[in-house]
Order: C-alpha cells, then structure tokens, then sequence
C-alpha cells in the first residue's frame, strides 16, 4: 500500500470530519471505491441507505484543506489506513465488515496526530493505563510505579490525558524517559482538561497525541466514550489502576475483552472508594488482579516474557525433612528427652526416632547429652 | 446413633490419645469394630499392617479416663462421631475410607472441646477467618469489620487462635456479641499463644476451644499444620484477610479447596507485604475476592443469601436518553445554537435534532430562545 496522494489524504480527512462515528456501512464504501470516490459520494449524497442518516449532517462541510494545514501548523498529521504508520496489526480486531459483530468497536476512519513518533513504532509494545479522575494518594502512587516501571521496561503507556490516574501514568511515562501516547476525545489542537494544556503539549514533544476528530472537535462525553475504544485499541492490554462503580475506566476495560486483549486491575484498600470498580472487575472476572509492572507484561507481553516467580527468605526448619520435623519439634526448649518421649511426645514410632536422631545431629539440629537429646543452641527449631 | 457409654467415650479417648494424626486405616478398623474395639485391638497390637507404625509410639499409654476428667474440670468434653452434637454434615467430606484420595484430609478421630456452645449448632453457619500474625493496621482493621458483621449476621467466626488476624477475628465476633470458635493446635487446656490466654478463657465462656488432641498435649508446628484442615472443615468457607507469601493461611485457604468450599481473600494495597499472599490466590484462582461480610455470604450462604447489588448516586445525564445525549452536549454552555449548529457540532442529522429538542424540553434540559436552543440553567448536562 503507498501513501495517499494530497487529494486522496483529503479525501480522508473531509469523511473523518463528516462522520461523528465510523459505521462498518462507511468501511464497506472504503473497500469498494476507495478514499476519493467514497468522500465524492458521500458528498454528493449518493450514498447506500444505511449510510444516509450518519452522514447527512456535515456532507456539505468540506473543511479538510484547513483541517491538514492546522494539523500540520502543530506538528501533526493525518494517519490514513493508506499510511504506512497506520497500526495495522493493532487495530485489526476492529470491526470494518457489514454486518458489525455485535459490540466490536468500528475502526476509526483515520487518526489525526500531534509528535514525532510513528503511531505505528510507538504503539508497538503499549499498555494502556486508566482509571478515576478522583485518585487517591495510593491510587497515585501505585500509578506512577507501574508507569515508571513499564516504561522503564521499554512499554509505551496509552492512556486519555484525564485527572486524575491517566495524567499520573502520562507524567511517570515521562518521567522514565519512555515514550506515551495520549488518545483524545476532541481535537489534536484542543487542550482538555485545559489544566493538562502543558502535560500535552510535552506529549506531543516525545510521543503522541491522537485523535480520531479532526481539529477544532470540542470535547463532549460520547466522544470520549467513544475516544475510550481508541485507548484500548491502541494497547496491547488494559490496566485499570483505580476506578469506582461507574467509570470510564471500566469501559475502556470492556473494549479491550472486545478486542481479545487483556484487562486487568490494580487491588487497593477495600476501605477505599477508589478501589470498588477494580475490585468489582476482578470478582466478576472482568479483570485479573495484577500487582507489580512485570505481572501486567505477564499479561501483555510476548511469549516467554514472564513475571519472575517471588521467592522468601529460608526459615529455620526448611532444611529439615518433613519427616525428621515432628521428632525435631518434639524436643524439649530447655533439657533433654528421652528416644522414648520423643517418641510418645511425637506419635512417631520409636525406631524412627532412633533413626531420625543421629540424622538431625549431621545436620547440626540436635546434639546428645548424657540424659538424652537436646537442641542444639542457635538451631531454629 | 446414641451417644456413647463411658467405656465407649474411654476408647474414643484413648484412640485420640495413641494416634498422633488419624489415618484412613484406623477409621477403617473404627467402622469394622466400633470404638471399644477398635481400642482394644491398638492396645494389644493386634492392628493391620497399614496402622502398626501409627499406633506403635503410644498404644500403652492410656490415659483416658485422666483426660476425660481433666477436660470435665475445665467445663469441657470429647465430642464423638457417636455423638449427638458431632458436626457430622460439616465434616462429610473429610477422608474415613481406605485408600483415602489424595489430598483430602483425614476426619479426626474425635473433638475436645470446651465451652457451652453446641459443636453441631455453632458451626452450622460458620466462616473460617485466618490470616497472618504479623497484621498490619489495615488488616486488623478490615479483619475486625468483616468478622462484625459476619457475627452480627449470625454467622459464627471460627480461626486459630494466633496473633495476629487470627485474634482481631475471634475479638470482633465476640464484640459483636457472637459465637467464635478456636481450633488449637494443643490441648483445650494450654493457652497457645501466652498471649491469647484471656481471650481463649474468653471464648470457652461464650463459644467453643476446640482440638482433636488430648488435654496436656504440648504445641508444635507440624499440630498446627494438621489443625488448619479443621478450621477449614468447621467452616462454611475460608476467608483470609492478610497472609505474606509463605502464611499458614494459605494452607487453610487450600483445605478449603479440596473439601469444596470457597476460599475468600481480602485484597488490600500493593505496597504492603501483609496483602501479596492475598493477591496471589486471588491471581492464580485459589481464592475469590471479597471486600465485605456481604460478598463472603455470598460465596459461603445458602441459596437465596446474596450480596446487594450496590447504587451509585445518578449522574446529571442519567436521565437522558442515549440517543439524545449528543444533542444534548452539542449545546454550548453560554448562548444558544440552532439545530442546523447542533446537527453540525453533534453529527446528528437536523431532523432528528429537530425531534430530539422539543423532547429535551419537557425533561426540562434545554429551553427554547429567540436565536435557538440553550442549556436550561441548573440542568447538570
């Protein structure tokens, strides 16, 4: 596939600014007359029924011309499937045929950009990171851990530029030096919330700002239900760090299970309102509980690419044989015992006693004394 | 089955005495025989080959009619499976045949308990509430919320006895005025921890101290170990709030397991090591996760006991139909718009703005101006 032509690249972005939400009824159009000849039906009205209604509001408004000046004016783009950026791989779960499987998001006409990463390079090894705008301080905390961390680990954090957990996991993205992607529900050019005008602007410096409207969109709540298949579509899983009963967060999570891909949250205190939704996700199987960066590329991650098994410092009977224990254990603090209280003390016959004895002496457990045995002084027992 | 006479109670004593940890065999000899027996053939070594290194340690040393006597002093008796208040249905899917199934624990011979409570009533509907020694604020808290309100829904706390989770529990309960019951690893007479002295003095006044080893017998791991199956077997499900990587907890957890009962784990923040045994089970499906007394009655209850559904208040778009929502939020928040305005902001077509307005209107969103439509003050759209 070669890049479009100028005509054909605004022929793109004249449907993305016609269509407020892709229909697989515009992707069947696409697929049988391509970009050009799709935008002059569209905007000529000679389109199939069941794309009538979804494009008669805006078929008359050709602003695609200004739309890539102002894109390109912030260092932005037009990424059309036509592009050899376009995350292909990533977004081919979505849904482009007539008719769409039932809740499987619709691929977005094209996406419009803002920084210097390919979309296609840095959305390569992404987790998508989500959650309430109303954070706690742990919810914060644990944020900026498994951010940093993922980056660290070379994963692109994906998430919505919102208060709260998504500006955390942007900003410790950051903060490690790892590339983030922010995936807006308005246009490229808009700063929403305005109080991460400065957090956004610094995205489009390393990573990306992505959007499916074209410039000038206003943020409204449908868009960034919708902008929330993007966020999930953009990662290879969904992280929910801290979320309530109704959340965004949560439906992003549902987007990914759409998709195939793994959604997972954080625990937290079950005192804490900021942990229900998650916990909620994990009791009813919506999620999998996940507590450190490498359990989620446990999840996300390649084959062969597992969390390492934690381990625990040895404990002072670990050594000894679970058979040889009930014989250690019978041995008195203080003093001696008898082969034969030991055996009576224990339950274990006194041949086995006998046995075991000379076997926990080797081991340096015991010692004999001329009253019996005795534990042998700073042996854990 | 009536209950057993006083030579009969004498050899249930006498076998829990000689037999350290009971074996499948010997409840095979116990049904063959009976209890009197049953006794008399360990005390005469005139045992099958499968019982001869079990009973070998002890079978002269009877003591029984001490400890029968010792436990009376203390305002305590041995439960039998002859029994009336033996909690028989509790304890149906312990082992008693020969081969027993891997894994599955092994049905004690016989229960020493002190206390007033009814062995069979307290434990009908019980929850098994375990966890670490070393709790940390959060865990004793949580612990003492749950177990509150499980007792004051009349759910009987069974646990251990330990520091720790063990003791918040069986304090919470009887806060809450309800039975608790410990399951020791010792005779009813030793108070294991020193610490725990008061408080097991405390439960054997209003609910049950309940061991299957005879008075006298001294405390030791491996007890302890074969303990937890019977605070997992007593319960109706184990919940466990606080357990490190390596926590007896998580054996009780797993006893639960094979006699097909939940195992429940409370999930707390990341960055306390009191809570990663937790999340563990909860990552690999050894336990459910569960937040309130609610969702263990959930797992645990009968039919028909579930936990409610929990509300969040409504939103301000709540009432608003989903189709309409885009018209709704197309609406500047200053001003007004035309439908030709909304239909082009919203991508919605201008004839289904135009129906949707007047719809708005009766639910009090929007009002009608002399240049279009705006938002009606103190409607939160």
């Amino acid at each position: 596939m070669s890049a479009p032509t100028a005509a054909g690249r605004q022929a793109w972005a004249y449907l993305s600014r016609v269509v407020e939400a892709p229909t697989a009824a515009l992707h069947a159009l696409l697929a049988e007359h391509g970009a050009e000849r799709a935008a002059a039906l569209v905007r000529t009205r000679q389109v199939p029924p069941g794309l009538r209604r979804s494009t008669e509001a805006r078929h008359h408004l050709d602003t695609a011309e200004a739309d890539l000046a102002r894109a390109g004016a912030l260092g932005g783009r037009l990424v059309t499937p036509e592009d050899a950026e376009w995350p292909g791989w990533k977004l081919h779960p979505f849904a482009t045929t007539v008719p769409a499987p039932r809740q499987v998001p619709v691929l977005p006409v094209a996406l419009w950009v803002r920084g210097p990463a390919r979309l296609d390079e840095v959305t390569d090894r992404a987790v998508s990171v989500v959650g309430t705008r109303d954070v706690s301080g742990y919810g914060e905390h644990v944020t900026a851990e498994l951010c940093h961390d993922l980056a660290a680990d070379g994963w692109t954090v994906v998430s919505g530029a919102a208060y709260g957990v998504d500006g955390a996991a942007h900003r410790a993205a950051l903060t490690a030096g790892g590339p983030t992607v922010a995936v807006l529900g308005c246009g490229i050019d808009r700063a929403y919330p305005a109080g991460h005008a400065a957090l956004l602007a610094r995205i489009a410096e390393v990573g990306l700002v992505v959007s499916e409207h074209p410039p000038g969109t206003t943020a409204a709540g449908y868009r960034f239900l919708a902008r929330n298949r993007l966020v999930a579509g953009l990662g290879d899983g969904v992280l929910v760090v801290e979320a309530g009963w109704r959340s965004g967060a949560r439906s992003t999570a549902r987007w990914a299970r759409e998709l195939a891909r793994p959604a997972m949250a954080v625990p937290g205190p079950v005192t804490s309102l900021g942990s229900t939704g998650c916990h909620q996700m994990i009791r009813t199987g919506e999620a999998e509980l996940v507590t450190t960066a490498a359990e989620v590329v446990e999840h996300v991650g390649r084959v062969g690419e597992l969390a390492e098994v934690s381990t625990s410092p040895p404990r002072p009977l670990d050594g000894v044989d679970a058979a040889l224990r009930p014989v250690l254990e019978a041995l008195p603090r203080r003093g001696s015992a008898s082969p034969q209280q030991i055996s009576e003390s224990s339950g274990v016959p006194l041949d086995a006693v006998r046995a075991a004895l000379p076997e926990l002496e080797l081991d340096r457990h015991v010692v004999r004394t001329e009253d019996g045995w005795s534990l042998r002084r700073g042996a854990g027992a």
